[in-house]
């Protein structure tokens, strides 16, 4: 197994990416590793940190593509950008199996999309975080910003991904999917899950309809479908009203002596909460519908996070989940009798 | 101020609305009711309760109309449930200014549709609720699901009718609106934002420009614009991650002797959150851009959500926001130069 990075890009680049790499080579001596970036700074924190990285192949591509520039752009211009080199390194280095990025995430579709193409029959790659439940479980939304415009069939591709992703990931048998919707009744919805609904119920999945948004931490799900505007929205408005009410929290434990005594107490089950909470345990979201293994972490990234990251890239190559999509893609039953659906 | 209340429709139906009614007339005897629902049902709780509802006038509609009915076919056809007999006597007799229901939401909006009409100009009615703020303020979210398909000029409208309503009920003069997207950048979001954002450039409001919904809460923003499907899944992610965040503080405060010791000492604090938190002190949602003041209040409200409902309509009412509504969307400049936006 050989892993690319781009260590630049991230609040924390590149020092996040070495020492998740060095994290990594603590437990497993296997895999190897290529770091894209700033060679300079590279070599100066390897050396700081005195990690052995006589094997890590490191690779100068200074240039950062910031997340403020146009993504298709800066994927076609911006030839020595960490990124770039990255993608091109993936793309023409046969035994180099994923790539994992911190950087932009319009920046890492676009790459995914245009240097590495979608895998046969996939209408369009999906990004596809994972939230912790009531449950205890886990539960994949997808799609969750690459697409913000999406058809019902975009929707079909990204149920049949989810699924396989979430079999392979976490052993569930036949996962729970669900269609993000305005209500649970079948007749609920606007023209986009309305016409979805139905082509859903035609899919090789255990599809069990349609779900409202305040039940998507409930645990009674494992795919939650929709297009990426409703992802994004779901997931940022989780993460808002998270940290609302977690601040609300600590101000009111601040309010009085006695609650401060209170808080002093509980602090040890808190700090279990917050952990809970904690979606950097996850690594990131891989780019399913790729021809190969992209995993985009969070641009807050830590080592911790790069570590659970490269976890996840050499799971999801281990499992050939992209050969699983390719299969399950191209046996579709033919669900699209109108046109342009 | 004379103000009918739809009795029935409600989790805790017609007690609710009975008990709100009473603790309005405490305070101001000056506001008239008629109450509409179950005749025998209302009259037993009343004199049980000994209430002196003597100049309240009752009137007997026992048929309910259920969530799970169609809205447009309910309306249409249960002339005898309680919401169609308060649509037709708001419709009819013109000495009642406001109307309250705890019912189907959809039929809320069909009542409002097809018994009282829009406001000339206003393309679509919506519903806008209000959410607290990390800084203590109030933000309002139209539309939040009676629209769940929509077009850019439905958004400038909702933007007109949300900052107005903003500006009088809370007294801010030059409300912050912003539009709910996947970036806060110009260019981003899909088809509907990206247009949508063009034209609400040219209103005569205080456009801010995008907002990720991770900062709905920030109390950065007055008034947030988008569609009801995004308007339903940002809301409804809200509710659902705060109370899976206070789930599992209880979780955590049961984990252990001291944890438990803890939250008895933070009680009073933490009693004092979930109060800032609870959404029902609101009372409801004004109906913006129908001809009568339509409040819809939540299906789980109690007698104090009632009593701010009531305090709602009149305040409502008494501001002529539907008059200013109306002032304003007649005199909108003339921002859509294509056909069909």
């Amino acid at each position: 197994m050989k892993i690319i990075l781009d260590a630049m890009g991230g609040d924390n680049s590149p020092y996040a990416v070495i020492d998740g790499v060095a994290l990594s080579r603590k437990k497993d001596s296997q895999t190897q590793f290529v770091i894209v970036g700033n060679l300079s700074e590279i070599t100066k924190y390897i050396n700081e940190k005195k990690y052995d990285f006589s094997d890590v192949q490191i690779i100068d591509a200074p240039e950062v593509i910031s997340c403020e520039e146009s993504p298709t752009v800066a994927i076609r211009q911006k030839k020595n950008s960490s990124l770039v080199v990255s993608f091109d390194m993936l793309k023409n280095d046969e035994s180099i199996d994923a790539l994992i990025s911190t950087g932009s995430t319009g920046a890492i579709l676009a790459g995914g999309f245009l240097k590495i193409g979608r895998i046969k029959g996939v209408s369009r790659p999906s990004l596809c975080p994972v939230l912790p439940t009531k449950k205890g479980t886990n539960v994949l939304i997808i799609d969750s910003g690459a697409n913000v415009d999406c058809k019902p069939i975009n929707l079909c591709h990204f149920a049949i991904m989810g699924s396989i992703y979430c079999k392979e990931l976490f052993g569930i048998q036949n996962p729970r999917v669900a269609l993000v919707n305005v209500g649970t009744e079948d007749t609920k919805g606007n023209e986009l899950t309305k016409e979805t609904y139905k082509l859903m119920q035609k899919l090789p999945i255990n599809f069990i309809g349609n779900m409202e948004a305040r039940d998507t931490l409930s645990g009674d799900y494992d795919v939650l479908v929709c297009d990426g505007f409703t992802g994004n929205v779901l997931i940022k408005s989780i993460e808002g009203a998270a940290s609302f009410v977690m601040k609300e929290l600590k101000t009111a434990f601040k309010s009085s002596f006695k609650a401060k005594l209170g808080a002093i107490l509980a602090m040890s089950s808190l700090k279990k909460l917050k952990t809970k909470m904690d979606y950097n345990k996850y690594g990131g979201s891989p780019l399913l519908g790729c021809n190969k293994t992209i995993i985009k972490s969070h641009g807050s990234s830590k080592a911790d996070t790069i570590l659970a990251a490269i976890n996840l890239a050499k799971s999801y190559t281990n499992a050939n989940i992209n050969g699983k999509i390719s299969d399950a893609v191209l046996n579709m039953p033919d669900i699209c009798e109108v046109e342009n659906v």
